[in-house]
């Protein structure tokens, strides 16, 4: 492949005007082109933002991300922020930490998560990461293997798409089924499978869709998962924000029928995303990654890769150990009482129609009923008109892979959602087609 | 190529006792594959570390790595711990920080590196990362492309080769000349670069030489990489770590001449490697590296990557702002002090030569003259027994490009330095060639 040549800038300071710089953006080939192609997302995303008008006299309602930390009542836990502050103080942990993660630190996120299944974890099951985005990195990384294939969600979770992307790992996608509470269409899964593939994802709470798998439906995924002989990876990093019938099971109650590698993150449960610590467990009784070389390549990205803050290692313990569970209980009585708005609000907007209520994580997935709108063409044009006129952001459907729908968060507080649902049914009402009728 | 069957360990609980599972580790092919071939380099360190006798009544001396953060006297500066302690506790910085840091944090990067530089450096050229590795994991992944390369130092730093393998972009190796103080040798570079060379990497204050590169050599190379048309990646994490005869002058210095991207970081100069906070800066005033759209990569690759602490970031411009000039005087006076040690006390160890005085960084590069040597057959051995029999960790280096050498840190406290290298001394002692005339 020929470089590019880019405008020549030596002119003015020599004689070499014909010269060339060597290097240039591919325009094919190569992990970055692959990445630069799934950048339509963010492109969307800042779309989105850019339509917001700067001189409205309304504050701008982000109910796109879930994010909730910088509302006082979504405040950490005291005792997590002190134990951080302790560790930074203590001079202790400004060196470099080994490259999966501090020993106590490990053990410490074993014991917490051996709680909840029914085996015991070791340190040595446990890696940990620079949040759950180097989860995904580390995990479809060591799996992408020229020739193979994953399985992922749709909706789903955009990262893993564009990993797999850089990866050069093909992806093929399963259904969410909305009428089945967005449980996994396992014949889909079963139809989409080759010998070539190698691993099934799966997002329990689920990010986008708001719900939370039953032990039953969990144990069937991982009942077919074996008999396609590929592992699970368990993204779990909503884990425990349950707030409806269902509760959170572990897909690692599930290791002795199928390996997982379960997905977590301090991020979501003690609202934190901006610490960066998340970890991989490996969920795996029978010990068959370790067979077959899955964990030592896990090891081996993370010894080249880098790593979450040494201080928020050495933290971790106590933060595991010492967060209340009053903590714990608040967060969920906050997300009980947003999700319920949000479900209750969304019923009363003609134009969008909610097909479960949200139990979990801090997202729901709402269709939006195009036939009822005027001069709205899509999700992606819903969003910006949106974000225009009512400077609410909302995520659209099609970054998520379901093309005219969009994902709201009501991880947000409780005045600020009604607000933002609120200015939705004003937008709504707006846009409604005068005729529906006419054009069915 | 055909999945590796693991054994079966479904027999136990169901009749699919010909099941195969269909993940396993590449054996050829890959990412991982190419950064499993490089993982001989940690299997070197950890052979060396095991060869330690643990049961050995003296404490074992790291003389390998350049982490003296453990040490009371290389503590961190007062103000940048409780820059970094104020802004855990505003609660304002919990929340998922922007793609490539936040607005502040570069900002104030921009103005510290633009003191040093003959022209302003904006926001928008700089790039906020996770510690210095990650700052080489993007540069290196988005010039990677089919069928180009680039140009490497030899003796050198690892995580290069490992991350252009993980990409899979040819490198090729020019030398530094340790007659002329570790210059790098220009016709060297100018006979390894062809047409698909894109850039070549410099390190300076060099890792693993301990030399400062003057003002006019570093002309020099901008020339050279201007003539070949390829951008200088200027590796800067020991950046003002200077105390001999060459001040430190930033490549970015020769930023109108050739484009440069300087990799910089807190670790090294506020001795806080842990704190995992890195930058690329882009020093081009000409905007060669827009124009090629080499900008808009990096912002795609770390938009999609994890990122620094977002509590760090915030701290940023506190840190750089208000570290007081006292706290640079001291560690500089330690680092001189220690470096004259290791320098003084290696010219009496026969068995190991080096070539120049330590004058930057951290290290020094010592010959190993095994021909003084009895039943010591390479560097690998050297670290070895040394480790085995002294307790003493050096990084041998074959590790770093250049055989039957070893690298030793003078970033530790004085008396630890003095132990490990009388240990050196009574190690060569005893393994002195009874005639090494014999043998020439």
């Amino acid at each position: 492949m020929a470089p590019t040549a880019a405008s020549n800038h030596a002119g003015e300071s020599g004689g070499e005007n014909n010269k060339e710089w060597r290097f240039t953006a591919p325009t094919r080939g190569g992990a970055m082109a692959a990445v630069g192609d799934k950048m339509s997302i963010r492109a969307v995303r800042y779309k989105i933002s850019a339509s917001v008008d700067d001189r409205g006299p309304r504050p701008v309602l982000p109910l796109a991300h879930g994010d909730p930390s910088v509302f006082p009542e979504f405040r950490t836990a005291a005792e997590a922020e002190e134990a951080v502050a302790d560790a930074l103080r203590s001079g202790e942990f400004n060196c470099y930490p080994a490259g999966v993660g501090l020993p106590a630190a490990r053990r410490a996120v074993a014991d917490h998560l051996s709680r909840d299944l029914p085996y015991k974890l070791s340190s040595d099951d446990i890696f940990l990461t620079a949040g759950g985005t180097q989860a995904i990195e580390v995990t479809i990384s060591v799996l992408a293997q020229p020739g193979t294939n994953i399985l992922l969600p749709r909706p789903g979770y955009p990262n893993y798409e564009v990993r797999a992307a850089f990866n050069n790992l093909e992806v093929r996608h399963f259904d969410l089924i909305p009428e089945k509470g967005w449980e996994i269409d396992l014949d889909s899964v079963k139809s989409i499978a080759d010998n070539n593939t190698t691993a099934i994802v799966i997002i329990n709470p689920n990010n986008p869709c708001g719900n939370v798998y039953t032990h039953e439906h969990l144990s069937k995924v991982a009942e077919v998962a074996r008999k396609l002989g590929i592992l699970v990876i368990a993204d779990e990093v909503y884990g425990n924000l349950v707030f409806g019938n269902s509760p959170f099971v572990p897909m690692g109650c599930f290791g002795h029928i199928v390996p997982v590698l379960t997905i977590g993150s301090l991020s979501k449960r003690w609202i934190v995303p901006g610490w960066r610590l998340g970890w991989v467990a490996i969920c795996d009784p029978k010990k068959i990654l370790q067979e077959t070389k899955i964990a030592t390549l896990i090891t081996n990205f993370l010894n080249v890769s880098t790593d979450p803050a040494t201080f928020i290692q050495g933290a971790l313990p106590h933060i595991l150990k010492n967060t209340k569970e009053e903590f714990f209980q608040r967060i969920i009585g906050l997300l009980t009482e947003t999700s319920e708005i949000c479900y209750r609000e969304i019923k009363d907007i003609k134009c969008i129609t909610c097909p479960h209520k949200p139990e979990g994580s801090m997202f729901v997935m709402v269709k939006l009923n195009l036939y009822l709108l005027e001069g709205i063409h899509d999700d992606v044009d819903f969003c910006c008109q949106l974000a225009k006129e009512e400077s609410v952001i909302l995520c659209p459907g099609s970054v998520l892979g379901m093309a005219n729908w969009v994902r709201i968060t009501f991880a947000i507080d409780s005045s600020s959602l009604l607000d933002g649902l609120e200015r939705i049914k004003s937008f709504c009402q707006r846009h409604k087609k005068k005729n529906p009728l006419n054009v069915l």
